[in-house]
């Protein structure tokens, strides 16, 4: 199935000369909601791992049914504040200034194989900082699967010695 | 599957005196969060419909993969500025001030019927907004269906006349 018919393409957002890839007329037809779960899953064919991690929130829209699929654990990543236990936490720097993410401290048990699952790779940095976490607790990353990739950003450069695939490429 | 010992209870979560009923302890457990699903799509069993609409961020990891599973296409709802495309809004009370939801103008046509997954019943202002939006766009709602209802808060009242069930009570 012919996934990039289904992206739309949004002009000026979230700020001007931007063209985002809107991913939810992708999502409301539900032969291209399954195609891109199914491929997304079938990238972690072989793959030996424990759960699923995915940064809110459309993260979770791609990691959660993917972790469905393949019987698997999910574990949120999110903005502070939002998770109600204790946290660990990790900062990284944006274009302008820095963003924080979270983790649950219980999330991810030492030796635990985890495999991340987001919707875009651009810069990397959110999935930079998501590894970091995980290492931190003892976990290791075997593989990051992302729908969409935007090549000219250079994403990889920022995950170098992590396995990566992406289904839609710009 | 007893999904009940798969939840935690935080204390004082997001203010003093709640006790919070964190998920992310039953996400965590492979078998706990298939069963999840399917006790949710089980509930939809026999229920003619086209989309599944689910609000931001946890409304998402129950409702995606419940359309996954069902092979229907899913529809978010979000805070103002997230979506790209053009919005329609809805702004409803809070216990304090109040809170406005947005949904893309295209996401649901006229005649189309569709179910809301969410997580947790409490008051039932968020998925009274949500049909709100779902009936202004002329879809209709079909049935609604959340992982866990807090019956004392009695968000069912508000939601009269819609077919509500819930996988967990307390």
């Amino acid at each position: 199935m012919n996934l990039y018919s289904l992206i739309r393409d949004v002009k000026d957002f979230p700020k001007e000369g931007i063209l985002f890839k809107d991913i939810t007329t992708l999502l409301q037809d539900g032969e291209g909601l399954v195609a891109s779960i199914d491929q997304i899953a079938s990238k972690l064919e072989g793959i030996d791992f424990d759960l699923v991690v995915g940064p809110e929130a459309r993260g979770f829209i791609f990691g959660v049914p993917t972790a469905y699929k393949l019987k698997k654990g999910f574990v949120p990543v999110r903005k502070p504040g939002k998770l109600p236990y204790e946290c660990i936490e990790q900062t990284y720097d944006l274009e302008y200034g820095t963003s924080t993410i979270e983790m649950h401290i219980d999330a991810i048990k030492k030796g635990q194989k985890v495999v991340i699952v987001d919707d875009l790779l651009a810069t990397g940095g959110t999935t930079k900082a998501m590894i970091d976490l995980i290492e931190k607790m003892g976990g290791t990353v075997e593989k990051i699967v992302f729908l969409i990739e935007l090549k000219d950003l250079n994403g990889r450069d920022l995950l170098k010695g992590y396995e990566i695939e992406s289904i839609l490429q710009y």
